[in-house]
C-alpha cells in the first residue's frame, strides 16, 4: 500500500525530522538548509534586495507542463526577478492535508529542486504542516524570496513613461486554459501546456545588455489586461494596444472560445510585460528572441498620456474600446 | 447582514485590489508596502541576514491570549531574532475560506499590525488567495521575515558546549494549554493565556550586554523537550536538567494532568531557550527578569559531554530519566 501523510509529520517530533531530512533536505541539498536551525543565516547578498511572497492553492496540483510544485519556484523567482534583481534564497513552507499521497509530494519536491536548480536559486528554509482531512485541500505551498537587485534604478509599475514601448514575452493565456482544460468537471480537450517557467536568465540579459528598463511585470491571475491596467494606473499613463500583435496561439483562442473566456484575462506563469524607451524596443525583441523564455515576443504597443489610468486595445479595423479590469475572477485557484 | 469574503477578493481583479487599499495597506501602513508591486524593494540591510518562514494554521483562530494575526507575527518575528538577530521586514500571504467574515479578517490584520509595531518590523509584501469553501478551514497565514544579523558569532542549535549553563525564558506550556482549552469537543475551564509575544527586544539586549550566546531557540512546536532534544543532536551533547527548576504555571500543570499531557511538550510562543557559558549566566537571568518578556526565567540544567544527543531529567527525588522527543505530536493546529 502507498504511504500516505500523517499528522505526526507535522509535529515537530521525530516523524518531522525524518520527513525533513529525507525529502526536504535530500531534495533541496545545500549546506544552508541542512543546518536545521529554524532561521538561516545569509552572508552574501549584497546592496539593495528585492523581497517578493505567494501562495500556490492551484487546481489541479498536477496539470498539462507543470505543477504546483515547479510553479511555486517559477512565480516567486519571476516576481523576484521582475524589480531588476537576481533571485538568490527561497523559503517555502507546505501546507499537507492529512491522507495526501508520499509519491504525491514527493514528485512535487522533485518539481521544486529542478525549478531552483534551473533558476539558481536555493531553497535554504521551510515550514511543514500538516492538517486533519478536510481543513486543506490536498496541498498548499508558500514561497518566498529574495535577491540582489542590479538595475538602478529599478524597473517598477509607476515608471511607465508617454513614449514608451510595450512588448510581451510570448503567448498569452497558456497557463490559464492548460489549468481549465484539467479542472474537474469541465470536458474540453486541448494540446495547451501551462507556460510556467523561470524568467529570471531573461530578464538578467535584458538588464545587463540594455540598461534602463522602466517596467517589469508577469501578468498573472487576472491576465495580460488586469496586469496593464494595474500599470496604468500606477504611472498615470495610457496604454495603446494593438489588438492584431497580441500573440496569442491558436488553441488558446479556440478554446476561450469555446469556454467564452477571453484570453487577455487568463493567468500566465511564464510571460512577463517589458516596458522600456521606444529606442531600446528593438534590441529588447531581439534579445528575447534570442532566449528559449522569450521566443514569441512582441512589441504590442506604447504609452501614452491622453487617457489616463486606461488601456485601449486599437482592434484590426482601427476601432478602439476601453480594456478594463473585471471585478473579479474568471476562475479561482489558476495559482 | 454581515460582509464576508467572496472569491473576487482573491482574483487579481478591482476586487483584490479594493481589499489590499482597505485591509492590509491601510493597517500596515508603510511607504514599500504601498508601492503596489509584485515585488518590494528593500535597501537599508547591512551585513549578513537572518531568514524564516512559519505558516499558521492554528484552530482555534482566536484563542486565549491572542490570535492568528498576532501570533503569526510573533513566530516569525521570534525565529529570525534567534539568530541574534533584529528582523526588519515581514512578508504575509493569506489564504482565505469563501464566506469568512470580514470582521474577522479585520480583527486579524488589526492584530497583526499591532505585533508588527510592537516588534519594530513593518509588513512590506503580501499575498491573498481566496479560495472556494471547505477548500481550506477559515484562514491559514504565511508569514517569512529577514533581518540584520548582530551577532558573531550567530547562535545556533549546533553550538552547545559542555559546561554552559541552560536557561528557559519563562513557565512553559501556556500556549498549548490555551489553545486546547479553548478547542471545539473538549470542556475545560482555566485561565491560562497563550504567552504569544514578540521576544526580539529582550534578545538584543542579551546580545549587546553578554556578547556572545551560543544557542537561542524558542520551543514551539514539540514544546520543550522536543527542542531540547534537537540541540541536544545538533551539538552532540547531553543535556542535563533539573525537573524542579522547570518553570510551569499551577494551572498548567493542573491542566495537564486532567488532559493526561505532558507540558514539556506543549508548544510555547513567547519563551526561548538560551545555552550559554556558565560565567554569562547569573548575568543573563538578571537581564530577563528585567524585561516583561523574561520576569519568569530561570537556570534549569547544563549541558553535559556524558550521553551524547540526549535530554535527561533529573527529578527532585535524584532520579534521572530520558526526556526523549515524541515520534508525532499531542495535538495538531496549535500553531
Amino acid at each position: 500500500m502507498s504511504e500516505k501523510i500523517i499528522l505526526d509529520y507535522g509535529s515537530g517530533g521525530k516523524a518531522s525530522q525524518r520527513l525533513i531530512k529525507n525529502l526536504f533536505v535530500k531534495h533541496f541539498d545545500n549546506s544552508i538548509l541542512s543546518k536545521m536551525d529554524d532561521a538561516v543565516l545569509i552572508s552574501d547578498l549584497q546592496g539593495p534586495l528585492s523581497m517578493s511572497t505567494d501562495t500556490f492553492t492551484v487546481d489541479p496540483v498536477f496539470f498539462p507542463g507543470g505543477n504546483i510544485g515547479s510553479l511555486s519556484v517559477h512565480g516567486t523567482v519571476n516576481d523576484v526577478a521582475m524589480l531588476g534583481a537576481i533571485p538568490k534564497y527561497i523559503s517555502c513552507a507546505f501546507i499537507l492535508e492529512e491522507g495526501l499521497e508520499m509519491d504525491d509530494l514527493d514528485k512535487i519536491v522533485r518539481s521544486m529542486a529542478i525549478a531552483a536548480q534551473e533558476a539558481g536559486v536555493l531553497i535554504v528554509t521551510g515550514d511543514t504542516k500538516v492538517v486533519p482531512k478536510g481543513a486543506v485541500d490536498k496541498i498548499f505551498i508558500n514561497t518566498t524570496g529574495i535577491g540582489s537587485v542590479i538595475a538602478d534604478p529599478s524597473p517598477s509599475g509607476s515608471r511607465a513613461c508617454p513614449g514608451d514601448a510595450i512588448l510581451v514575452s510570448g503567448s498569452i493565456g497558456d497557463h490559464g486554459l492548460a489549468i481549465l482544460s484539467h479542472r474537474q468537471g469541465i470536458s474540453f480537450e486541448t494540446d495547451v501546456l501551462s507556460d510556467s517557467q523561470n524568467l529570471n536568465h531573461l530578464i538578467l540579459k535584458l538588464i545587463n545588455e540594455l540598461g534602463d528598463v522602466h517596467v517589469l511585470r508577469d501578468p498573472t491571475r487576472g491576465g495580460l489586461a488586469t496586469t496593464l491596467n494595474e500599470i496604468a494606473l500606477q504611472s498615470d499613463v495610457e496604454m495603446l494596444i494593438e489588438q492584431d500583435r497580441i500573440p496569442i496561439r491558436e488553441e488558446v483562442e479556440g478554446g476561450c472560445s469555446f469556454l467564452g473566456l477571453d484570453p487577455l484575462f487568463l493567468a500566465n506563469e511564464g510571460k512577463f510585460i517589458c516596458i522600456l524607451p521606444q529606442e531600446s524596443a528593438a534590441r529588447a525583441l531581439e534579445i528575447m528572441h534570442s532566449d528559449p523564455a522569450g521566443q514569441g515576443a512582441a512589441i504590442i504597443g506604447e504609452v501614452r498620456e491622453e487617457r489616463k489610468g486606461k488601456v485601449i486595445l486599437r482592434t484590426g479595423l482601427g476601432g478602439h474600446r476601453l480594456l478594463d479590469m473585471l471585478e473579479g475572477e474568471q476562475l479561482p485557484r489558476i495559482c
